[in-house]
Formats: C-alpha cells, sequence, structure tokens
C-alpha cells in the first residue's frame, strides 16, 4: 500500500483514495504519507544521526508537532520507513518465483533468474537503504535483523523455494535448499552488490550483472547436477 | 611502521625507539598515534559525523590544535586511519598465501584456507570498519574505493594467486582466477560477513564459519576440478 502510493504520489491513484477511505482519515493520511517520503530522503541522504524531526517536519510541510502526533519519535519513524520499504523484497521474491516456474533450460533459464535478481537488488534505493541499515545495526540491531529477515533472507527464502521445484523437476540436484540459495545469491550478485556498496559513484553495468549471473551459474549448475 | 606501533604500544618496543629518531620527533609522534587511537575509537563507535575533533582532543589528552597541526582536519584523520587499518589487509594476504602452498589434500586444504579466511574478515574491528566506510561511502567515495582496493580486493587478489599456483600444480582447472577466487570468497564468507553486518549482537560462531566453508568449498571442486 504505502509502496504504491510512494511510486504514484497521490493525484490521479484512484486506489490511493480509497486506502484513505478505508483508513478513514485523508488529512491525517496524507500527512502521514508527506512525512514518511520526507524522511525517507532525508535518511538515505544524511543518515538517522544526521537528520532532526525539525528538518523532516520542513521537508514535509508540517509542524513538527504533527511529526511527533503521528510517529511518536524519530526512531519509530525510522522503523516505519524500513518496514515499508522491505515491501520491496515481497516484490522481488515474487520475481523469483515466477522466473523460477518458466524454465526449460536449466543453465539459460538460472541466468537469467540470476540477472533479475541482481537487477533488482542493485537498484540505488535498495543499496542506499542497505548502507543505511548496516551503518545503523550497532544502534538499532532489532531494526538491522527485522530488516535482514524481511529484505535479503525473504530473496533466499523464495531462492531455496525454487530450487527445491526445480529439484522436484529432477533438474537438480538439491540436499540443502536453503544453504544451496545462498550460495547462488551470493555467488551471482555478491561481488556486484559489494562495488555498488563501496562505489556508490560508478553505476552498475548490465554487462556487469550479466557476467557475474554467467559465471556464477555455471558453477552452481555444476555443482548441482 | 604505524600498524606496528599500534600494536605494540610505545614502551618497550625497540623499533619503535629507532622508528622515532628515523622520523625525528619522539613527542610528536606519541601525540600522533595518541590522536589516531582515540579517533579511531571514535569513529567505530559513533560514526564519522557523530564524532568532533573535540572528542577526539579529549579522548587523546591533547589540544585541539594540536589535533589540527597533526591531520589539518577530520577528513584526512579519518582518510589516515582508514589507510592504516588496510594493512590488516596485508596480514589477511600473506596467510592465505601461505595456507594455499601448504595444501595437499585439495579439499581439505581449500577448507582450512577457507576457515582461516573468514576468521580474520569477521573479526569486530574489521566487520566496524567495513561498516563505517560503507556508511560514510556516499561522502567519502575516494576513500571507500580505495578501502575496498586495498582491503577486501587485496584478500581476493591473494586467493587469485593462490588458486593459480593450483592450477599450475594440477589440482584445480581455472580459467579466469580472479573470478574464481571473487566465486570463492562470496561462497565462502559472503553469508557469514552479512550476518556480521546486519545482525552485530549475535556473536559469529566458529561452527557456523566451518559449515559454510565445507559447503562452498564442495561447490567449489565441483566447478573447478
Amino acid at each position: 500500500m504505502s509502496e504504491r502510493r510512494r511510486g504514484h504520489g497521490e493525484a490521479g491513484a484512484p486506489h490511493g483514495v480509497a486506502d484513505r477511505r478505508a483508513a478513514g482519515g485523508t488529512r491525517t493520511d496524507q500527512k502521514r504519507q508527506a512525512i514518511t517520503q520526507a524522511a525517507t530522503g532525508l535518511f538515505l541522504r544524511q543518515g538517522y544521526e544526521g537528520t532532526s524531526m525539525d528538518e523532516i517536519a520542513a521537508a514535509a510541510a508540517v509542524s513538527k508537532q504533527t511529526v511527533y502526533k503521528q510517529f511518536t519519535d524519530k526512531e519509530q519513524l525510522f522503523a516505519t520507513i524500513v518496514t515499508a520499504i522491505t515491501e520491496r523484497a515481497e516484490r522481488i521474491a515474487e520475481t523469483i518465483n515466477a522466473l523460477v516456474d518458466e524454465i526449460v533450460d536449466l543453465e539459460a533459464g538460472l541466468v537469467q533468474l540470476a540477472r533479475a535478481y541482481t537487477t533488482a537488488v542493485v537498484q540505488p534505493p535498495v543499496v542506499q537503504l542497505r548502507r543505511l541499515v548496516i551503518s545503523e545495526a550497532d544502534r538499532f540491531p532489532v531494526l538491522a535483523r527485522t530488516y535482514y529477515q524481511r529484505a535479503p533472507a525473504r530473496g533466499i527464502a523464495a531462492l531455496a523455494g525454487g530450487l527445491e521445484r526445480l529439484a522436484g523437476r529432477q533438474l537438480l540436484r538439491i540436499d540443502d535448499a536453503t544453504t544451496a540459495a545462498e550460495q547462488f545469491a551470493y555467488l551471482v550478485l555478491g561481488p556486484v552488490i559489494d562495488r555498488a556498496l563501496f562505489d556508490p559513484g560508478a553505476p552498475i553495468e548490465d554487462s556487469e550483472i550479466a557476467r557475474y549471473a554467467a559465471a556464477g551459474v555455471r558453477v552452481f549448475v555444476a555443482a548441482y547436477t
């Protein structure tokens, strides 16, 4: 819901209107959304510590009182945002499931899956959020663990399910699907995500994603067929 | 040099005395070392943005003027520290080289190498530095890239050289040693380092390291023999 709203903006988004009616408060919801959008941008650009509730209120064009009324404190606002953004992981998981079930040629299909998965994970907002959560993990261990379980681990779980279905179709021989899924993920996207984290100025090229996907899948298929 | 001094402290370290004479300034070096130690701890605990030059001066028991005289500004002090700490990567590279050249039984030897490598990389100060550099990568892209090239990429390069020597001994069949080294690294330590980054409260157990080492090496050996 909140993801959709963030993506589309309010104007001309009929489901947004319906959602607001269902939640029973058009103006409150609009303010909440404005605060969430402003805070996400500020946290991503400036980090948690470098962002004040005053700045968030100013960027959202609401009073500081309104911010506190909606979110209690900065920590709760931060937690709400991270949770909302991890809904993105659900869509990545859905993509994984759909692509796995389309596989006919194993190696070609896994390369396509690897490319789609890596492309989704190295989108700048995802990388920025990952960077933000890692940098605040000491201060918010529960939040970081929650993010990890809902986002990266959600992708691994979807992959594990997919690999099990491929094993059921006799295309792979898998003992431990979760371990195999982690291996697949780190083979194809590990180097790419690290490059994105450590070198934010240099864009990730499709050719780089394709190269790691092909090389990683080759190793994976050699081990699991 | 600075690594050795940091490790041993000044007192009773004969090479420290010699170094200081060569550098021509006992008191200056002592102050520089005190500032570096204090700043490293503060940056690691509080992040770059959350640490002031005042705090660093207080923690090092020197005047703020002395801090600025030695390091120009906070950015330069931060850069000096990150560079110094990445010297640790050289020692990890030496460990990799030594272990590769001891390998007799391929799979058992690679598992031993994987365990030593992962154990070195998930030491709390290494993880904290990695977290700090990732969190500041947008602000200091050159520094982050430099860190990456000197630390994680240094380990990969050592691994690549080692895998080439194993191929020379006919123990492995490798086309692209750097890609194979990245695959080895991400297979055996990728999930462990991410767990350390996202879940700093839960210690990394030897059994977890051993499990990923064994599973990763099994996949690697299946693909490259």
